[in-house]
């Protein structure tokens, strides 16, 4: 059996719990500052408080000041934070850690630069730390149902196949089915895309509730369909594999199904502007509301520089547009359509 | 304005008069001999029985034995028949109609045959009736969904672009947006596979709510994303363009959200057998079921050949099992499973 450390008590983080304590691993969560009262909470009864959940037994809780007991003798680091988490992570916790202990990161999303580049968090972490090894899980699965033991079928990505192998037997269970992909880059864009996309999606969500008060399917179709297009088309763009479209479109499916970011979608869909739907929201930033951020400015860049067709991106420029220009929602139909003259 | 006539007043070729009748086009509504009773309805009421919708004012409604008069003049014929018609309108009704006029067919699914073959119903009318001109419309649509204006893409296939455009011109609303492509057997196989992977997915409805008492998404999530997987083999299997996903992922989306397949897939996933369910259906066999049986017989004649590998199906060879050999549902979750090696 192998001690794992979770740093990062969030809700993904800390259902990861599920599977590793399933196979009678030492699993050590960690707590950030921002985890106190969770971490506290759970020392004292075994709930957590965000995941609504009785965590598996056997869990040791620590708070960041504890970080280095958490350490001791560690064989697999999970770096559990959010995407806001991340330079923070790279800067304070990274330097704690062991070198030799590679760190499997859940957090999903890229960063951009101002010529157009976009980079996945492992790489971010790689270059930030350079010679360490960072892989990175990517994939559908929401924490609440990974904690209910619903099937679920992610992938571990990173550049090394065999320490990949090696995490795969640590987590896999009956219920926890683990692909492995030495294509970072490929995957952590794709994983990353679905969160714009999904706000796209939900669009249509709230656009039905309001023309007919109830919740319609054929446009969500067509938005779903032109996400896959243009998610296949961005993977293109960035010089990524196009078969991690796979993965993004099993992300991009569940992640229209729950949690923050299909309401805001669907507020927004219903008519609210963004300030407003932000404001429902309680001010909390998402992170599809950054990822569509980012990835439209990167789209953006390379269209400026003649490298990209703003007739290939007209769903992602205009959930951008929405976003920075606090435009109305009206989605450009008719710019999905396309015409395929197929020589046989 | 043009005349159009539409042969089967089924729920999909009577939404199709929505946007006909919004384009001021005559719309000529002729029943077969199961619409009998819908046509009579609608012709002293304007309501479809089985939509459950007013239809829009202005269509004329014939009986088929009033074929003839329906077809005088007749700009364009939408075959409005399920894919249990599609012999008998080849047989019985495309010999009576103007050879010159070209016939868009609604009907999704596909015929398979000793060899391994699968045959789209456009080239199979267009077998049985050489030199007539046949098109399809394929994509993500549900009928009730049309009859209520909702946003809406599909894809018009043929071989004759030209014919494409007129027939998009004469469709085409403010709802109802139109792609068009020349790759029919590609297309046709897309949208024909997702009733397959429809029920496929589904199945983890039924298994989520009889283990937890609730629907889940993350195993939905990854049925789904091996559901995209298999269809990309079998289009490339069977040598069409892989683009052709898109329109077959979102028909996917749509298809899992409503209607039959979606009461099979929970009902075998909650543990029905196979005979159960479908006495739950009051025996009604499904199109997807049809495509299931007709597909995995095709894939497993191309196995023995050495054409193709097991390995690459199993969440199709499983439905397959399910509807042929009465199988319990057990997800092949393993076997999902893949190891990607990408050297940059």
């Amino acid at each position: 059996m192998s001690i794992i450390t979770i740093i990062g008590a969030g809700v993904m983080g800390s259902a990861l719990s599920f599977p590793l304590r399933e196979n009678q691993h030492t699993v050590r969560l960690v707590g950030t500052m921002l985890d106190r009262e969770i971490i506290e909470h759970a020392k004292k009864t075994g709930y957590h408080l965000n995941l609504q959940r009785t965590l598996p037994k056997g869990i040791v809780y620590y708070q960041l000041e504890e970080l280095e007991q958490a350490l001791a003798d560690v064989d697999l680091i999970v770096g559990g934070v959010s995407s806001f988490g991340v330079e923070w992570f790279a800067k304070e916790i990274i330097p704690q850690l062991p070198a030799e202990i590679p760190v499997l990161s859940v957090t999903k999303g890229m960063l951009n630069f101002p010529d157009g580049t976009l980079l996945s968090y492992p790489a971010y972490y790689e270059q930030k730390a350079p010679g360490r090894h960072f892989c990175a899980i990517g994939g559908p699965c929401t924490s609440y149902e990974l904690a209910d033991l619903d099937q679920t079928h992610i992938c571990f990505c990173g550049k090394d196949i065999e320490i990949l192998r090696k995490m795969k037997t640590i987590f896999e269970t009956a219920y926890y089915h683990i692909s492995l992909s030495t294509d970072v880059e490929g995957l952590e864009c794709a994983v990353a895309m679905k969160n714009a996309y999904a706000l796209a999606v939900t669009l249509a969500v709230g656009l039905s509730l309001k023309s007919q008060g109830k919740i319609q399917y054929n446009s969500q179709a067509a938005l779903f369909a032109q996400s896959v297009k243009e998610m296949q088309r961005l993977l293109d763009l960035f010089g990524y594999n196009a078969d991690n479209i796979i993965f993004g479109a099993g992300d991009l499916y569940v992640t229209i199904y729950g949690g923050r970011t299909r309401k805001i979608g669907t507020l927004l869909g219903q008519g609210y502007s963004f300030e407003e739907a932000m404001k429902e929201l309680d001010g909390i930033t998402l992170e599809s509301v950054v990822i569509a951020t980012r990835t439209g400015e990167a789209v953006h860049t390379l269209i400026d520089a003649g490298k990209a067709k703003k007739e290939q991106f007209p769903l992602l420029l205009h959930v951008y547009d929405l976003i920075t220009k606090r435009a109305k929602v009206d989605i450009p139909w008719c710019d999905f359509e396309s015409e395929l003259r197929y020589e046989p």
